[in-house]
């Protein structure tokens, strides 16, 4: 069923000036979008994968690409204000038409995410490269298939609760931190035809991107998400035609 | 408790100029927000009720205004559009921050409650003043306190399912309506530090505000949205001050 | 996948008894459970289907049964309490350890259903050959993938609220009923490694298993609900090896 | 409102025998159930604490204890079954009547937990004198009110997920341990007309339930899961006495 997924992999894209050769650079020599694509690729070998970014006209995104998209990953960190608002109301309306998306990391805080769920998605956050451990607490869950549990992460950004976030539909991984605070880091909704999941490991200044195990939780994360055979189509506002009841 | 609630009656005050002696002015001679307000004031004496207007300075619903309300009441059907961003995000902003909100039938379309649940929240509906019954299928949720089991509206608006919202939070009423539709007519949700409730009985064209029952409803949820002892403050980022495994 | 899906219908098999030659033997000539094992078998031309009855040594539930058993269901009305504690004992264990479960109709008040969810289960019913119009609240659930909204079923035994259940995972369907009823008619739990899938429609006086639709949703359910890589094991106790932040 | 609340403590009382001059026998001179007595006493100075224990006749939980007890606490940990089963058939009559319950620590594998729950309820455990640090992730939930977050316990035993319990219908502490293992360590679930609150921290080794912050959670738990207004009856089943669209 994966061979015919069709994914693109938003990226900002801005980190990836700094060409800091100690850091981001040499561990994401193709960028944080080239290096989930690759991720990705490896895990689905059949998937078509593209890569958009902020500086692409329509940010990448116009409707054609959104249309042929079975499944949206989304990173973004300093750049937030920076993505247009009909943009934004473009992804809103494909994802609420059964387009998959996948938030990472920074992405908490992106039009996109808080647009959806409505609330300020803020978190407790502190870079001190902690160790993370990401335990699995919904076991039979498609997106823990395969998933170590724990899963170690040798360092990383700290996140910590309270997410304002709504209710999760489903809660996947909870991590913790060497610090002590705890982190709701893998959780889905639905909202309208489509599905979403937000998995917070992954930053511009660690390699975790680069992680077998963290391209193994994204390819789960969008077979999950993916509906290629629904119709995207928003749900519309619909008159009953009969009444249920009356003599036909 | 219920002393101290300070309530707004939002309405957008556009179906009451019409006049027609046999239909809205005959039962609603104050209004929508008239009848809403004088049905919650018989259930809660020691309250302050308030009500505010489309037409308004700001819709009246200021800073001031928002500040001092507990819990805030929102009717509107024809002039969702006409309600201006800046108003929506004070709005939201306060909700988020603690004050509540209940949103009233065909305000399921406002600026507001989409804002807030992200997605479109339509519906399906027939006018044909068929009878709606209403089940409680919570029956220790504090919203279903004193509330008839079935409670039967003899002449309402229909609505029916698909309902594009977010799972709710809790289901507290589903509906049958005359012509087999259902709807999950009464349904809670958190967003941020505020509570929500949509509770869909009551249109323009029936005297549904006027029936002691739904003035029950409506009272049950103003007790159990309202937080009048939260400081009002949106969730915010804040960076932990230590490592809580650190020697101090 | 479902080629190799195992299923085995449950009945208790005692209606079956009555040869009403106008009622029941008439359509259900095999009993309820040959209908509604020959219905999915349409569905699921590669599915091994067998049958079980209450007189069955074990009730036709040994181990070995439900050890090549990925979805069970379970059919039961008159005879709840003569099922064995010890074979309730034993669906608990492999459901907990990852087999699909459908309960059906008047299964709500089985042995397994009300051990599995710690509650009473009851409803209010009336049997008065009404219409049941069951609407999909979950468009895109896998459940109600195929199945019309709504789906008219002409005559069936009225289930009302309330249905004393523990808050389903996920509402699938609700239904209306011509006396103005409404009910849960399709819920989904989430139960150790298990899932379990509650539909009401189908009684033993009304030929509602014959209906090619029920077989769609009955077919869409056991692909849900079935896990056939799973390892059938129920969670253990486990002592975690390490300190994640020690040396090792 | 807490001034008529009647609260019973149970507990098995078989460490309190050890007689341990440098443990338990130490800082729990009166017994687990003394301490959490005198702890919820202090915080709730009208209410009436009794205490039960396992070897009182009947466990101390006959229907005239449980009938005038608004809030019942558990704790057990190695006596779990020579639980009487009629007694555990009694308890869950009443939760479901509308009894509350508060599960603490050990208690997940009570009989009444598990009966409730319909899972195994297990958990992984290292004893080691952990750090534990507990985050509110549901920060206006009543249960949280004037809880320090983080709260931190200088000393605990390690739960760690896989924590096999149904999706809680509300989450609200989840905790980590110097180990870096997670738990949810604060979850509620409605069951019939009652309302359960499993919290983790809190063992025989340790003096938590010496800590001013714990009483002040049990109190709000006790507060929370209380319904003296509601009259004690398990939900019962109902023939509903009309069609709501006949002529009456």
């Amino acid at each position: 069923m994966s061979q015919s997924l069709r994914i693109t992999v938003w990226n900002e894209g801005v980190h990836e000036s700094t060409k800091d050769p100690a850091g981001m650079a040499a561990y994401y020599p193709d960028g944080i979008h080239g290096a989930i694509a690759a991720g990705i690729g490896g895990q689905l070998p059949d998937a078509t994968v593209r890569t958009a970014l902020l500086s692409d006209p329509e940010h990448g995104l116009g409707e054609a690409v959104l249309a042929e998209t079975d499944v949206l990953l989304w990173w973004g960190h300093k750049a937030h204000r920076q993505v247009d608002d009909d943009v934004v109301d473009r992804v809103q309306r494909h994802v609420l038409g059964g387009m998959g998306l996948l938030v990472l990391h920074s992405g908490h805080f992106s039009k996109i995410f808080t647009r959806l769920l409505g609330t300020t998605c803020s978190l407790s956050w502190r870079n001190a490269a902690e160790r993370e451990v990401l335990w699995t607490v919904a076991p039979t869950h498609p997106i823990a298939e395969g998933v170590p549990n724990p899963l170690v992460i040798p360092e990383q950004e700290t996140y910590g609760e309270f997410f304002d976030i709504p209710t999760p539909d489903e809660l996947v991984f909870i991590s913790s931190f060497t610090g002590g605070e705890v982190f709701r880091s893998g959780v889905t909704f639905h909202r309208g035809q489509g599905r979403i999941f937000y998995f917070s490991p992954g930053d511009e200044r660690y390699p975790v991107y680069n992680q077998p195990e963290i391209h193994r939780i994204l390819a789960n994360g969008i077979r999950w998400a993916a509906q290629p055979d629904l119709p995207r189509a928003a749900p519309t506002v619909s008159n009953p035609p009969r009444n249920w009841f009356d003599p036909e």
